[in-house]
C-alpha cells in the first residue's frame, strides 16, 4: 500500500498550486452590462465572478487607467487595441455591490461614457454594480411603489431654497387620514441628496419591505447635509451649526406642514452614512427632543455618557461593514447595551465603507424602527 | 464746406472695419463659472456676451477640443498650458440658452468634469447656461414650488415598471379637494423623463407662472418616449403603437387613479419637442377623445384635413426658433385659422433646435391651456 501514501507536504503544494491557477487565470467569460450602464451601452461589464471589464474609445491617447482594480493597488491600466478602444479586466473580483470609480486620460480625471454618473467626492463620477447574493431586497419589482418627490423647501438661514427628496410610502395617497413617521437619513461627504436613491436605492428597499409586510410604513427625508463647504482634510474644522438650524429649524418644520406625519419625537428618527452619522451623532445629542431613533452607519459611536437623558432614545442602531471595524461597533454596542440602552450592531458581510454596506443596514434598521 | 464731405464708399469701410474689429477682437474679460457647473468647479465660464471659455486638466493629452462653438464650424480647439490645463473660448458667441456638448480628448468622447451631465443624444452629455435676457421666466425664486415627483407605474406592455416624473402645483397637497388638468410633456429624440426637468425648467416655468397670477395651475406628467429602440435614421420606421399603449392605455388611468385630476379629454393636454411633437402630433390623431390641447415645440405641423372631429381640439399651438423654419409654422397656423381652429404660432427669436426654444414655449403655451 506504500504507493498510495503521498506526502502532506506534497499534498500541500498541489492544493496551493491549484488555488493559485484559478486564482490566477480562470476569469469566467461570462460578462454582461452593468446594469448601471447609459441606454445600450455594452460596457463596462461583469463578471459572475465579480471581474469588472472596461471598454473605452480614446484612438489617439497614450494612457488610459480605471481608478477600480484590487483595494490600494492603483486601479486598472488598460490596453489599446488597433480599433482604438483600450480594454482591461479588474486583476481580481470587486467587493458585491456598487462602487464609485473614474477614467484617467492621459493624466486627466473624466468619466466612463458608458456608465450613469453619481454624485460622489464632490464630483459625478462613473459607477458600476457587481452583482450580489442578497441584491433581492433592493431590486425593483412588480410590487407597490412609493414615490420619490423633489422638494423646494424656503432656508432664511441659507437665504435660498433647498432642495430634499422625500419618499413617500405606496399607500400615502391613497389613504388620505394616515399620518407616518419619519426618517431623516443623510449621504456621506462629497455626496449629495441623491445618494441614498440613486446609489442606496432606498425607495426600492422600502417598497420591498412593505411589499413583504416586515416594516411599518414610514417616510424618508433626504437633504444636502455639506451646508458648511469642506475641504478634504478640514473635516476636523466642520461646524455642525449650518446644517443643524436647516434640518431642525427649517427642514422638519416644512416637512410637517406639509406631508401627513406624525409630528413629535417619538415618531422621528434620524440616520446618517459616513460624515452624515458624524452629523446625525450631533444632531441627535444636541437636540434631543427632536428624534428618538438614531442610526449612525460607518458613521462612528456613542457611548453611553453622550446621551443625557436615556427616556428619550428608543433606538441606537451602530453598523459597519465588515473591512471597516466591526469591533468598533460592536464593542460599543455591547457597552451601551451595559447601560440599558436599546442598542444594535449589524456588520455588513464582506463589504467595506461603501454603499452595499448601508443598502443592507438600511434594510436592518428599517424593521426596528418606530416599533414602540 | 467742401472739407466734411466724406465719400459714401469711405464710411461704409470705416464701419465695416469698425464692427470686424469689436466682433473678432473684443472679447469682454467678464467670464463667470456656467449655472450649470457641479458645485465648486470654476469652469466652464460664459461672458457678458455669451462666449463660452473651457479649462480642462489632461497633462498628456495629445489634442482637446470641445464640441461646441460657432454653427457648424467644428467646435472649439482647445490649448494646452505648461500647468497640463487646456483652455479655449468659443470663436463667437452662442446663442442664449441651454447648449449640450462633449469634449474630444485624443480621438474619445467624454464629459467636462466641470458641468452636471444632461440626458441628450442618447447619452448623458456635459451642459452650458448662456444668460438669457429673458432668464427670469425661468429663474429659481422665493416663490411657492411646486413638487416633482418620481413615480414608478405598471406597464403590462412592456413587462416592467415604468418611471415617470409628475409636477404638481405648489397647492396640490394643501387643497385637498381641488382637482387639476394635466399635460403630458414628451422630450425629444435621444433624450428621457429628467429633460423637461433638468434642462427645460419646467417646474420653475410653472412655479414662475402661477405665483404671477398668470396661469390656471396644472398637474405636468413626463415619461420616457423612446419605447422603441431608435437609431439614428431609424426615425422613418418609427411606430407609435408601444409608446401610445404606454401612455394612453397605462400612464394616464394610473395618473387618474393615483392623482387628483380632472380626468376627461376637456382638461388634458399633449405636448412635446422635436420628437417629442411627432409623437404628440400621431397620438393625438390617433386618439382624438383623449386629448383636447394640442402643442408640437420644434415638432412638425398639422394640416386641417389631419383632426376629423373639430369639436374635439380646444387648441393648436405650434412653435419653434426663429433660426428653424418659423415660415413653416406660420403658414401651418394661417391655414389652421382659415379653417377655424384655435391656432397659435408662437417663434422664440434668435435661438434654434434648442431648449431656450422650448422653455420659451412652454412659458408660452401654459397660459392657453385649460381655459374653455
Amino acid at each position: 500500500m506504500k504507493q498510495f501514501r503521498i506526502p502532506l507536504i506534497a499534498i500541500m503544494i498541489m492544493s496551493w498550486l491549484l488555488c493559485f491557477s484559478q486564482a490566477t487565470t480562470e476569469i469566467k467569460e461570462d460578462f454582461k452590462p452593468s446594469t448601471l450602464n447609459q441606454p445600450g451601452q455594452e460596457y463596462p461589464q461583469v463578471n459572475s465572478q465579480g471581474y469588472a471589464r472596461f471598454r473605452i474609445y480614446a484612438p489617439a491617447a497614450d494612457s488610459v487607467r480605471v481608478s477600480l482594480g484590487l483595494g490600494g493597488r492603483g486601479g486598472t491600466k488598460l490596453t489599446k487595441g488597433e480599433d482604438g478602444f483600450w480594454t482591461g479586466t479588474t486583476a481580481g473580483p470587486l467587493d458585491e455591490g456598487f462602487h464609485y470609480y473614474n477614467v484617467n486620460i492621459d493624466g486627466g480625471k473624466f468619466n466612463d461614457p458608458g456608465t450613469l454618473n453619481f454624485y460622489g467626492s464632490v464630483r459625478w463620477e462613473s459607477g458600476i454594480e457587481i452583482p450580489a447574493h442578497d441584491q433581492d431586497f433592493y431590486a425593483l419589482k412588480d410590487v407597490p411603489h412609493g414615490r420619490v418627490q423633489q422638494i423646494l423647501f424656503p432656508s432664511k438661514s441659507t437665504n435660498t431654497s433647498r432642495r430634499a427628496f422625500v419618499y413617500t410610502p405606496p399607500a400615502y395617497d391613497k389613504e388620505q387620514k394616515t399620518r407616518y413617521p419619519v426618517l431623516y437619513l443623510q449621504h456621506g461627504w462629497g455626496e449629495d441628496e441623491t445618494a441614498w436613491t440613486n446609489q442606496g436605492r432606498a425607495n426600492l428597499i422600502m417598497d420591498n419591505l412593505i411589499a413583504a409586510g416586515k416594516i411599518k410604513p414610514f417616510i424618508i427625508v433626504m437633504t444636502y447635509g455639506m451646508t458648511n463647504e469642506i475641504k478634504w482634510g478640514g473635516i476636523r474644522d466642520f461646524k455642525i451649526e449650518p446644517f443643524q438650524t436647516v434640518l431642525v429649524d427649517e427642514l422638519i418644520p416644512y416637512i410637517d406642514a406639509n406631508f401627513r406625519t406624525l409630528a413629535n419625537r417619538e415618531n422621528r428618527a434620524m440616520a446618517g452614512l459616513s460624515m452624515g452619522g458624524m452629523e446625525t451623532k450631533m444632531i441627535t445629542m444636541n437636540k434631543p427632543d427632536v428624534f428618538s431613533y438614531y442610526a449612525l452607519l460607518s458613521g462612528g459611536t456613542y457611548k453611553p455618557e453622550d446621551i443625557k437623558d436615556k427616556s428619550k432614545v428608543k433606538l441606537i442602531f451602530l453598523s459597519c461593514g465588515s473591512k471597516e471595524r466591526p469591533d468598533g461597533i460592536k464593542s460599543a454596542v455591547a457597552e451601551l447595551k451595559e447601560a440599558d440602552f436599546n442598542a444594535v450592531a449589524y456588520i455588513s458581510e464582506g463589504t467595506a465603507h461603501e454603499f452595499q454596506t448601508w443598502r443592507r443596514s438600511l434594510y436592518q434598521l428599517a424593521p426596528l424602527l418606530f416599533k414602540n
